[in-house]
């Protein structure tokens, strides 16, 4: 969503894409093929295509019968790219020729790793696809997240985060794409020694069971503490309030907005934009956007959060006129 | 093959594509997604795919497998099209845009039917895999070959064909694509109609249990009879002897090279072109065309059978001032 929004700007793009997923076609392609995860890869694949609308329908196709049934038709592309070409590095930079693609896109890691979210009592989720299935990690208590075998992060993600001029962190699932992507080992650190502006976007709802009652500081807090530092120069925060009957719609499902008090925190490492960034389109399939139209209804306009972090970045630009930002 | 050849020439392409195909891949796909047969449509779109290396290997490429195995991903990415688009001719429209395809690839029809053939004892041979595995054609006697249900050819396929300066038919399974093509309504005479010179391409060698024995003449006087004409104007043959190792390679299976004989047949209607048009290539799978090296040990090679073809066509403009052709 991001990245389709952020590509008409005239900027140089780069997506470090999460490699933790190991659900739904993307997991079959994992076990059966030895493969990495091309879920995440194929939506960024789809958001920075300049190609034909057809293409994109096409990286998006699901099947529907028989015994392709659940497949995704770009993971199959991927995957197949990765066969061929024997990496799934050169298989994504091929497909990025392939398809015409505005900007780089990443994998976070070439290692084959899954990630594990262990729980209070003990307890440990398996895998991308239980921890962001399970309703019971905030009952049981959230105690840490880590992969196993551990992964480092590709030379190529550390290389563009250290060169990079703006770091844009989320919109995502949290425990499995925002933290998953801060512990390839290697990231935090590239964030850390770089010079770029770093933004947070925050998630607009909590997930149920997962981060209830979390505040926009709460998130932010956990995002700096998995960098090991206070890193983060801005948190973006959505304060328009969406349609009544949505909010009551996500409430009958227990999923609340994410709140934001600015009393809450007299100690703020990082600034809080206060901006318009939701999607005004209530209906349930009509976007034109087929990424976004299939994950929330109560979602981020993807111009609208571009053109706020680019107000962001050029005023960052010019802070020695501006003095401050309320 | 042939396309890939010919693509070389200054040439406007044109491949009608036979649609009977309901064996591996294809076979599955028909069956489970109800989609057309996308396998040969698919071989023409590499051959004349002017994208990079990895994107022709990436069309032919098998799973090996899991869920996957014996499926092409050439052929998912075909039906895949037509499932978006809703039309197998539009999708391969698709296709030829997205790969950069030089020429014009056209369904011989949009209809969907099996090719059955029948024996002279009654027997009947149903679908395209099933006669072109079979050893028992020449044993039981050949008696006819049909589609059930009958099939129309695509309007498009007929104007195409109308319009021609050169019409080439086969190499190509002789049961199993050279006749099915003639058989959908309306390509016979389109081609009797159109003012195009007609070459025949003969196979190089004879199917065990199909056509052992068949002569150059033979193949001409059969696909005349399916024509309802005796149409042809040239009939290729290649005059280059194999090596003697393929030679006794293919006669320990009891496949045999195509004869031609000139005094068999006083009557020819059309003249025979002797030419060298074999592969010298020996090794079994060290081919860089991809199609070709999965195929046959004595094959054409495409280079020498277009500069044949062109040489015929060139030297039949030329008709009034040669007088002969030996």
């Amino acid at each position: 969503m991001l990245l389709s929004g952020l590509k008409k700007y005239q900027v140089d793009l780069s997506a470090i894409v999460s490699m933790a997923d190991d659900g739904g076609s993307t997991g079959v392609l994992r076990d059966e093929l030895g493969v990495l995860p091309p879920g995440d890869v194929r939506q960024c694949l789809v958001a920075l295509s300049d190609s034909s609308e057809i293409l994109r329908k096409l990286l998006s196709y699901r099947f529907e019968e028989g015994g392709l049934k659940g497949h995704n038709f770009g993971n199959l592309f991927l995957s197949t790219l990765e066969k061929i070409s024997g990496s799934f590095e050169i298989g994504v930079e091929e497909a990025i020729k392939i398809l015409n693609v505005k900007g780089k896109i990443i994998p976070v890691t070439n290692d084959d790793a899954r990630i594990f979210l262990k729980l209070k009592n003990g307890n440990i989720l398996k895998g991308e696809d239980n921890i962001n299935k399970s309703e019971i990690i905030q009952k049981d208590g959230f105690e840490k997240l880590y992969f196993e075998p551990a992964v480092k992060a590709s030379q190529k993600a550390i290389q563009h985060i250290l060169e990079a001029d703006l770091i844009l962190i989320g919109p995502g699932g949290f425990y499995t794409s925002i933290l998953p992507n801060l512990l390839a080992f290697g990231i935090s650190e590239a964030i850390n020694n770089s010079k770029a502006i770093v933004i947070y976007n925050c998630n607009l709802t909590n997930k149920k069971g997962q981060t209830d009652g979390f505040s926009l500081d709460d998130y932010a807090k956990e995002v700096n503490a998995y960098m090991g530092k206070d890193r983060l120069d801005f948190v973006i925060y959505n304060s328009k309030k969406p349609d009544e009957k949505l909010i009551e719609k996500y409430q009958s499902q227990q999923q609340q907005l994410v709140e934001f008090d600015p009393g809450e925190n007299k100690n703020r490492t990082y600034k809080v934009i206060s901006a318009d960034v939701l999607s005004d389109e209530i209906s349930e399939y009509g976007s034109a956007d087929v990424i976004a139209s299939t994950r929330a209804l109560i979602r981020h306009d993807s111009n609208k959060l571009a053109k706020a972090i680019f107000l962001v970045s050029e005023m960052e630009n010019y802070k020695n006129i501006i003095k401050d930002i309320i």
